[in-house]
């Protein structure tokens, strides 16, 4: 099985060097008391050391385990009980809670990084209290107060974990044609009835009981999207002491046998007549459900990311010990280590200069979600906004890329389940799909976030962006500044089409965005560079990394520009029967 | 499980009608006499039959089962037994066979489209007569007429099958450093001792004799890759009838627990004192090997089409079927076809554009190769070896993203195993990876390709495509002569580069050749459409997938150009502790 180590220094470079986070949670009156920079150190070393002993070094085995189903009840792998336990025991399950419902109440920025290290250590099982998270924030926002007493400081402690019911087997995406009922009872709550499809942690027993989020139709709905409401729905029913009671009618129809994350349970789970809750307006279920949504799209990027670190770490391992061909050796019975090909340091540095912008990006959209949270700032909620599809979908399209080169690296070996590599490949394949697939990640992004606003959002980030440059010049950045002068032009020319042809571009423009936004990173790290703190081998790494940043991955977004230049609007017609 | 249509429309189309292979057939000695039009249509419309209705539907099984290893014996997925009869009762395993030795004589260009098919049915099932045919093939070069005599006809009726051993546990493609070692017995055979690691096919029971070609060093040998023999070694001795008899000293250690082609049995094979016999010169193993490794390299690229080509087919079905959002409907309640979306449009047709490229460009190095055996046809022969390592790398990088791309399109239920789409994906992967990894087929392609002869058989290429587009332009095509422009100045570039430089562009630049090449297989694709001929709905969806390909496509050209137009010399560079 393939090994980990959590990367805290570039953790600590990005919270503390690249964003100065530590000087401003000093700044803010509800942060100032919960965290500074030597806690979050100490919080990143201890999660570490939970993922680094208790989680990843048993990911293989969970992988060949899997959950499994008999007689309506879900067994996990052994390990996840004992690891999730630590987690209880550490408060880990409510680190991004609120304080007043016994949370730690810390900021996304430092709690993100928690969650990459949980996905570099076991995609699958990170979902279990990754779902929870979830859900609290929904509830956080949109249930009244006697329900966040009930509820939240049970699901914050770990005690009980939560789910969010969304699909249906013929309605993915399109929630709007969901067929799930709910019918008000005479005591103010509603029996649920329907079948949801693809549930992750659905069901098992490493919780007392499981919090089911729900999206169902009231009688008198309106039609589509706009009929949906949300209710809690418990599996065990609480009694008068809010302790679980009785079973409520959910129940597991099967689980799903997928080609990875097998140690999370993907269940189709069955509502009959079960108790549920109304939380929110009636019919406003959507919009406290995308709250939701939005919370994990983010964790999705920590998915791709996290499995992209311990895919380089291993690679890079791999590849100073594999002895292959001769690059410095003249003995022909003797062969060097593949890292010195220059093919082997190409994959590796296109995965590294990938990750480390990941990082740096990661820590941005969430320093600006804390910003937009703990400070009211406007922009930065508009920021977060914006840049949340790229966080979904590049990085997790990255995470994949990453995974397969580092696959490649070992050759053979990483075809074989024992290394460890291939399950990274199958694990981190469903983040591209899940939370709403990439592709209506990039059109969420395009026709939403840039063109519905004119690019107003995105135009005015670019400003920024280029001020700063001008500022702070950076030689090894100049390539920086001719991208952002054609990402302009393509967008100026782009807001002119009409929306198929703007749909068919999404993918690409939000690729093409990336690339820009992640050369941006790199002109972060390397600003951040400080001779009096950082070491010569680190100073010398990131510098490499951003000149291979800058000369072999930026050019990407040329290619890209060159496709979307080219009018399209009659390609994305073409016939079924022309297929 | 998903299912299978062989797409022999557009397989006589490249062999008729693109290539006019069928006119080039009537002008050879030796082929006039063995095929001609019909019976080729007649040959794929015969495979088909078994790829779709023996194989292809049980794939999924023989995933999920995969090969077992119990006291030394491996066993198969039954259906693989009775399949594999139908290919000894059909004459299938002798198709491309010498007619000397009782095989069918049919040209690559056609057995090459059965290799597809295959691929596409089931990619592990596929290797059983894939192994043998590139045994054959290097027994036909380098054996002596008795030694044919002896194991050819039995080969190529499917009685017995074939391997190739070369990678040991720390010696993969670095074949100079292999410890297995060949001892002169008396009788003028070798003992073999040693140890293969990912030996495909290795042990079985589907033929009543395996014959093990196996690499391994004489006493005397010199030091190196120089120094490499090649020795047959039986499963069983054969007797003095020639009959399999005693067994000979090979067993399978073990079989390799991998991602995907379950089916396929990958073993390690251990020799102890193993009788084996000399094929070819002492110490010219390697060479010999070669001739069997490049045609496996162009079947390769079958496994890239083939599974791109089911992919395709099962995510345009699921896309015509899968109703999710509105793209004409009004009515809230009711939702269309996915595959009105602008982006899944945009995802089938990438899929469609590389994958009829990629088989007129795969029956377009299979020509090649035909005209070099069968007209001693040196340019030919020159531009199948320049092609090889693009058939092999880009075809098969080509097959993952394709099958990705196809999973993508499924949405979550890509992800499940009971959709046959993860599988495909699993089952892709390899092909980048086995018979030298791509990242050495691109070092193949830009060192000892292209750089070694000053790009000279690539730069006639070149002008010989020029000339054509100029003779018969196509208005369409335009884009691909400017790619043309841009790729000879960017080789001219790279040829004044020194090696480094240029081992560390090869995977780009093997892309931006392929790119450039597929254009001109599209250009083929439009010039060979005739009213006279082929159907409306044929001629709409080619010139479509063509414009598709020219400005959807193609543009990628340009950022792998502005890549490889930045100098990195240095960048290669980055000490193992700076990682």
């Amino acid at each position: 099985m393939s090994s980990y180590q959590a990367p805290i220094s570039d953790m600590t470079f990005n919270l503390f060097d690249v964003w100065q986070l530590d000087q401003y949670w000093q700044t803010n009156a509800q942060l100032q008391d919960l965290i500074e920079g030597d806690t979050a150190k100490a919080i990143l070393e201890e999660a570490a050391k939970i993922c680094e002993q208790q989680i990843a070094p048993f990911a293989g085995e969970a992988d060949q385990r899997g959950a499994q189903l008999t007689n309506g009840v879900v067994s996990l792998p052994a390990h996840y009980h004992t690891a999730y336990q630590s987690l209880v025991e550490g408060g880990w399950t409510g680190l991004s809670g609120d304080p007043e419902y016994g949370g730690m109440g810390m900021p996304k920025a430092l709690s993100m990084m928690v969650d990459e290290m949980l996905c570099s250590a076991d995609i699958a099982f990170s979902l279990y209290p990754g779902l929870t998270a979830g859900a609290c924030v929904a509830l956080l926002q949109h249930a009244d107060d006697a329900t966040k007493q009930t509820y939240l400081p049970k699901l914050y402690s770990g005690e009980w974990s939560g789910t969010m019911c969304l699909t249906e087997s013929h309605a993915g995406s399109d929630l709007g044609i969901m067929r799930t009922m709910a019918k008000p009872n005479d005591d103010g709550s509603y029996a649920i009835n329907g079948s949801k499809i693809f549930i992750t942690a659905g069901e098992h027993e490493l919780t007392a009981n499981i919090i089911h989020l729900v999206l169902a139709k009231l009688p008198d709905a309106p039609a589509g999207s706009r009929g949906i409401s949300l209710f809690l729905v418990p599996k065990y029913l609480l009694n008068e002491t809010s302790e679980p009671g009785e079973r409520n009618a959910v129940t597991v129809g099967s689980i799903e046998h997928k080609m990875g994350i097998n140690g999370s349970a993907t269940c189709v789970l069955n509502f009959d007549d079960a108790k549920g809750y109304l939380i929110g307006e009636p019919h406003r279920g959507l919009s406290c459900m995308f709250t939701m949504m939005n919370y994990e799209r983010l964790s999705m990027g920590s998915q791709g990311l996290g499995a992209a670190e311990r895919a380089y770490q291993n690679a890079l391992a791999y590849a100073k010990e594999r002895l292959q061909g001769r690059t410095t050796s003249q003995d022909p019975n003797k062969a060097d280590a593949i890292i010195g090909h220059p093919d082997v340091q190409r994959m590796l540095l296109n995965i590294k200069a990938m990750n480390e912008a990941g990082r740096t990006f990661a820590t941005w959209v969430a320093a600006l979600l804390d910003k937009s949270k703990y400070d009211n700032c406007t922009i930065s909620g508009q920021r977060a906004n914006l840049l949340t599809p790229i966080t979904k979908a590049f990085m997790t399209d990255q995470g994949l890329d990453a995974c397969v080169t580092a696959q490649q690296i070992f050759g053979g070996h990483g075809y074989i389940k024992e290394w460890g590599m291939e399950q990274l490949v199958r694990d981190v394949r469903i983040a591209q799909i899940y939370e709403g697939t990439n592709g209506i990640q990039a059109a969420d992004f395009m026709l939403r976030k840039v063109a519905a606003d004119e690019g107003t959002v995105l135009l005015s980030l670019l400003d920024d962006i280029t001020d700063e440059l001008a500022t702070r010049p950076l030689i090894e950045a100049a390539p920086l500044t001719n991208a952002i002068t054609d990402l302009r032009q393509l967008t100026a020319q782009l807001l002119t089409k009409d929306n198929t042809t703007l749909a068919g571009a999404a993918c690409d423009y939000l690729a093409l965005v990336s690339y820009v936004l992640y050369g941006y990173m790199w002109y972060k790290n390397l600003l951040a560079l400080d001779d009096s703190k950082h070491s010569r081998n680190f100073i010398a790494a990131k510098t490499h990394t951003a000149s291979w940043y800058f000369k072999r991955i930026l050019p990407r977004a040329a290619g890209i520009k060159a496709i979307l230049s080219n009018d399209a609007a009659s390609l994305y017609t073409l016939a079924p029967e022309h297929f």
